[in-house]
C-alpha cells in the first residue's frame, strides 16, 4: 500500500502502518497535509488546518491502537488556541484556552489533531450550506451536500483529509453527513462521552460522535475517548443467537427508492449470513414528523439564549433562515417549549420500549441520499436519527453497499443505553456480512 | 406476630405468612381493612379506600414473593375505575379505564390493590398540605407533615395500612415522605418502570417509585413493576469491596443538626461494619438551589399545559399557591425554559460524573425532619433528592438510626443508571449494617 493509499484506509490501519514504521509517523503526517493542501479547496471540508507546532506533531506518544493516526475536529468544539465558531461569523469567538475533554483524550492517545472542520452554522442543519465559511461539499459527487451538521466530518473522512474526525449529533448530525458520505459515524449513549468544550445546541439532545472509514476505527476512538462505564468490555465477536429488530412495514419509512433498495438488499445480505431479523411495529409512536420537530423547537430556543447578543444587537450578522428561526422562537412560551420536552421525552421512551425486546433496532439512516447543494432541502432527513439521541442511545450509520458510481446509503443501528459496545460489537459484525 | 403486629412487618413477611396458611389470605385482608378504618382518619392517608369487589380480593393469585400482601396507589396514578385526580378536585377526573402498567403487574403478581392515596396537590410540592382532599399526617407525630408530594403512601407504609405503596418522585417525591415517615423508598432508573397511567408532572424527570417498610419489600415490588432490562440479576449480597462516596464537607450540605447527627452517626456505624467510605467533593456543580428552580420551572410549564383550561376558566378552582405558580410561569419565554432545561441536563450530568468512580453516593436525603403541618415550609426540601431524577439514576432513602421517640431521618443512596438491582444490594447491605 502506498503511503496516499493509506490516507484512505482505516485509522488502526494508519496506526499499525506507523507502528511498523512503513511510513514514519512524520511520513504518514506530511502526505496527510499534502492531501488536504490538494483536496480541500474543492470540498471546503477544513475551516482551519493547523500549523504542525500547533498541531502537536511529533508530540503524541500514547501507545493507543490509533497512536500515529491523525484527527479534526467539528468547529463547536474547542480546540485549544483555536477560535469555536461553530459554523457562525458572527460568534466572534476568542481562542479557546483548552482542549474539550474528547480531544484532550485523543492527543493524549497518540493522534495528532489537523485541524478545524466546517459544519452547517451553529449544527442546526443537514446540508452544510454555510454562507460565512463557505458551503462543504460531498467529496463523492460534485455541487452535492455532504449531510450536516457535521458536513466537514463526513467530507474529511471521506476524502482521506483525516484518520478519525469528531463531529456532533443533536438529531442526526453525525449519522447524516456519514451516510450522505459512505462512512461510518457513531452516536455513543448520552454522557458516554465527556460534552466540555461543546457548544451547546440542545443540551438534553447534544452528543459529541465520531466519524471513521471503519467500525474498527469508531471502537478505538471510543475507547479513548469515552467515560470507562461505557467502554468496558470489549466488543463481543460471537453475534450468533442476536436478534436483530427491522420496520414491519418498510414502505411506510416512506424513503426515497434507493434507500429502500439497499436498505432491503442490505437485510437479505443480513439474513444471508446468519442473523435473525425480527419484524417490529414502528407505527406506536408520536411519528417521525412531530418527533423532529420537537427537536427543533428544543434547539431553537437553547440558540434563542446562545445568540441573545447577536439577535438583540445584529439580527442581521445570521443567515436568514437561522433569523426567520429565531423570530419564531421568541413568539414562544415557556408551555410551548414544555409540551417539546415532553414529546421529546416521550420519543425517547418510546425507542426504548421498541428495542428493549432484541439486541439492536436497523434502520435506514435518512430517508434519501446526498442531493446538489442547490437543490430544495428535504424537511425529514433527521426523522430516522432523532428518535436515538431523545432516547439517548447509542446509534451507528455505516455503509450499505450500493451500485458502482451510485451515491451511499447508510444503514442505521439503534442499541440500548449504556450498551455502546454491545452496540459496537454489532456493528463489527454486520460490516463483514456487507463487505462479503 | 399477631395478625395486627403482622400489619407492620414488611410485604414479603406478610406473604410469607400468607403462604403458610396464618393467616389466611382474607384474614389479614380484613386486619387490614380494619386498621385503615381505624387509623385513616387521623392521618388521612387514603383518599379512596376501595370496596373488597373493586380491590379483587381472593382473585389475586400469581405466585410472586409478594402474593398475598398488599398495596395502595397515589392519587396520580391510574387505577381502573377511579378517578385519577392527582389530589385537585378542580381536574374533575373520570374513571380511569385501565389500570396503570405497574399497577396492573402489582395485581398480576398477586397483591391485592386497597385503594388511593393521598397526595400534594399535582404532586408538586413536599407537605401533602391538600385543601381539596385534607391534609395528611405523619404517623409518627401529631400534626407533622409525612413529607410529599407522595405523603399519602410515606403515611400509609408507616402506619401500616398497606404492604407497599406506589408513589411518583419528579425532585425527590418518593423519597422525602419515606425519609419523614421513617420508611424506605425507591425512585428507579428513569425508564426502569413503565409510566402509563402516570399523571405528567415534569415528563424529564417523572419517575414512579415504590415505599415500603423493608428493602427486601422494594426489591421484590421492583422485580414486579420494573422492566427486565432493570431488575436483572438478582442484587449482589456481597458487598466487600465496594466504595461509597460521601460529601467530602458535610457542612456545606446546611442540613439542620439531627439530620447531621444521625447522617454522621450512620456513616460512622457503616465505616465499622467495614464499609469503605470515600469523601468527595460536592461543589463543583451547579448547586442545589439552582439546580431545584429549574427543575421546578420546568414542572410549572408542563402543569401550564395540564391545567390550562382551569387557569383559563375558573383559575379560583386552584389552590393560591398554584394559582400563583400559574400566573408566574405564563410570563416565561421557551428560551427562559431551555435555560431550566439547560441547568437540569448539567446537573444530572454533574451526578453522573461524580458518582461514576463508586459504586453509589451517599447523603442525607432531605435538609430537615417533618415539621408541623402548620409552619413555615422550607424551600429546599428537594434540593440533595432533585439531581438523580436529572440525571435519571436509582436513588433510594431508607431510615437511619435516631434516638428513641425522635423523627426519623433518611440516609439516600444514589446509585449508576441502568444499574438498580446493583443499588438495592447496597441497601439490603446497608440495612442491615445499621440494624446491628
Amino acid at each position: 500500500m502506498t503511503v496516499d493509499e493509506l490516507l484512505h484506509a482505516g485509522a488502526v490501519q494508519q496506526a499499525r502502518a506507523v507502528a511498523a514504521g512503513s511510513p514514519s509517523a512524520g511520513g504518514l503526517l506530511q502526505a496527510q497535509r499534502a492531501a488536504i493542501t490538494r483536496v480541500n479547496p474543492a470540498i471546503n471540508a477544513y475551516v482551519e488546518v493547523f500549523e504542525p507546532s500547533h498541531a502537536g506533531a511529533l508530540q503524541g506518544g500514547g501507545a493507543s491502537p490509533l497512536a500515529g493516526s491523525t484527527f479534526a475536529v467539528k468547529d463547536n468544539i474547542d480546540v485549544a488556541g483555536s477560535p469555536t465558531r461553530s459554523g457562525l461569523a458572527a460568534l466572534d469567538a476568542a481562542p479557546a484556552t483548552r482542549d474539550a475533554g474528547a480531544v484532550a483524550r485523543l492527543r493524549a492517545a497518540g493522534l495528532v489533531c489537523l485541524g478545524k472542520l466546517n459544519m452547517h452554522p451553529v449544527a442546526l442543519g443537514a446540508t452544510n450550506h454555510n454562507p460565512d465559511f463557505g458551503d462543504c461539499y460531498n467529496p463523492l459527487r460534485a455541487g452535492y451536500t455532504p449531510g450536516g451538521s457535521s458536513g466537514g466530518s463526513g467530507a474529511a473522512v471521506a476524502a482521506g483529509l483525516c484518520g478519525i474526525a469528531l463531529g456532533t449529533d443533536t438529531m442526526g448530525s453525525v449519522r447524516i453527513p456519514a451516510a450522505y458520505c459512505g462512512v461510518a459515524g457513531f452516536k455513543p449513549s448520552f454522557g458516554a462521552v465527556p460534552s466540555d468544550g461543546l457548544v451547546a445546541l440542545a443540551p438534553m439532545l447534544d452528543h459529541i460522535g465520531i466519524l471513521a472509514r471503519r467500525v474498527e476505527d469508531l471502537v478505538q476512538a471510543f475507547r479513548i475517548v469515552g467515560e470507562p462505564r461505557y467502554t468496558q468490555p470489549a466488543p463481543p465477536r460471537d453475534v450468533r443467537g442476536l436478534r436483530l429488530a427491522v420496520p414491519a412495514e418498510p414502505a411506510a419509512l416512506q424513503a426515497a427508492p434507493e434507500v429502500m433498495q439497499a436498505f432491503t438488499a442490505g437485510l437479505d445480505r443480513l439474513r444471508a449470513t446468519g442473523f435473525t431479523l425480527v419484524p417490529v411495529d414502528l407505527s406506536g409512536g408520536t411519528g417521525f414528523t412531530a418527533v423532529r420537530r420537537a427537536g427543533l423547537l428544543l434547539s431553537e430556543a437553547e440558540l434563542r439564549n446562545t445568540l441573545d447578543a447577536i439577535v438583540r444587537e445584529r439580527p442581521r450578522a445570521l443567515p436568514d433562515d437561522l433569523r426567520g428561526m429565531m423570530e419564531f422562537i421568541g413568539k414562544k412560551s415557556a408551555a410551548d417549549l414544555a409540551r417539546a420536552v415532553g414529546v421529546t421525552v416521550a420519543a425517547g421512551q418510546w425507542l426504548e420500549r421498541t428495542v428493549a425486546p432484541f439486541d439492536a433496532l436497523l434502520l435506514p439512516t435518512a430517508p434519501q441520499t446526498a442531493f446538489p447543494m442547490d437543490a430544495p432541502v428535504p424537511a425529514n432527513q433527521a426523522d430516522y436519527t432523532a428518535p436515538a439521541n431523545m432516547a439517548g442511545a447509542p446509534a451507528l450509520s455505516l455503509p450499505l453497499p450500493v451500485p458502482a458510481g451510485e451515491l451511499p446509503v447508510g444503514l442505521q443501528l439503534v442499541g440500548h443505553r449504556g450498551a455502546d459496545m454491545a452496540l459496537l460489537g454489532i456493528a463489527l459484525a454486520v460490516e463483514e456480512a456487507l463487505a462479503r
